[in-house]
């Protein structure tokens, strides 16, 4: 097991396991030269991350063919036990319909309103840590 | 009530008051011209985000002076409601004891090993967004 300052390091196939184990994820991007951090559902189909946005000019311009961080965590607030995971790629929007499995993506948008544009994201670095502790209360999965 | 694609938008004041209501935090920033994402728990003690990091010099080289975003969500996966609020401000590293209050932040470091180095970020930019659905489930607080 390799540690990295008390954290366990993870192996691509651990990290893609733990990716779709959660329901929530947050893309980090520059928009004008400043970072941003914003929370999306998404799904992880064929390997590629998929989730929605509206029609929002700023996030969408910005968002096309940038390279962004994706990440996913789990972290448990009482026993301080948890794991992490981290993507970067080249974000990409997409119509929808434009190829067979746009169709069955589970990501509806919880929030109201359109959100009709797909985006997705190809892994290509791919890290992942995990709180290494003496305990066995590592959090599930 | 300003609407934003379905979407709430939380004054600063409002912001401020759910900051501190969540243990965990992800701060993006850019390391060698790539985004990266890390989650940090952290205290908000004067206006000032607070968190502990290791002493690996890349991540501490990088965050220090730069133009980071900070994030903070709470979602219920059931009801799909919840809010998030983003921070940009300049992270720079500091002392503990450089000033009174660092004796008593309590963040500490939930995985093992040294996490000597303290990180704070005064907020320049606060921003919030809250899932505005017709029921009211909202998520507390």
């Amino acid at each position: 097991m390799l540690i990295d300052e008390g954290l366990e390091i993870l192996d691509e196939d651990e990290c893609l396991r733990l990716l779709p184990t959660v329901p929530l994820g947050r893309v980090a991007l520059s928009i004008g030269a400043l970072p941003c951090i914003f929370p999306v559902n998404f799904a992880f189909i064929d390997g590629v991350i998929v989730f929605r946005t509206g029609s929002g000019t700023k996030l969408r311009a910005a968002l096309d063919h940038a390279v962004v961080a994706f990440e996913v965590d789990a972290v448990d607030p009482i026993y301080h036990n948890g794991w992490s995971v981290q993507v970067v790629g080249v974000a990409e929007e997409f119509a929808d319909g434009e190829t067979d499995w746009t169709r069955r993506i589970p990501v509806a948008p919880w929030a109201p309103g359109p959100r009709t544009h797909f985006v997705r994201i190809h892994p290509e670095f791919v890290s992942g840590r995990r709180i290494a502790r003496d305990d066995d209360r590592t959090l599930a999965p």
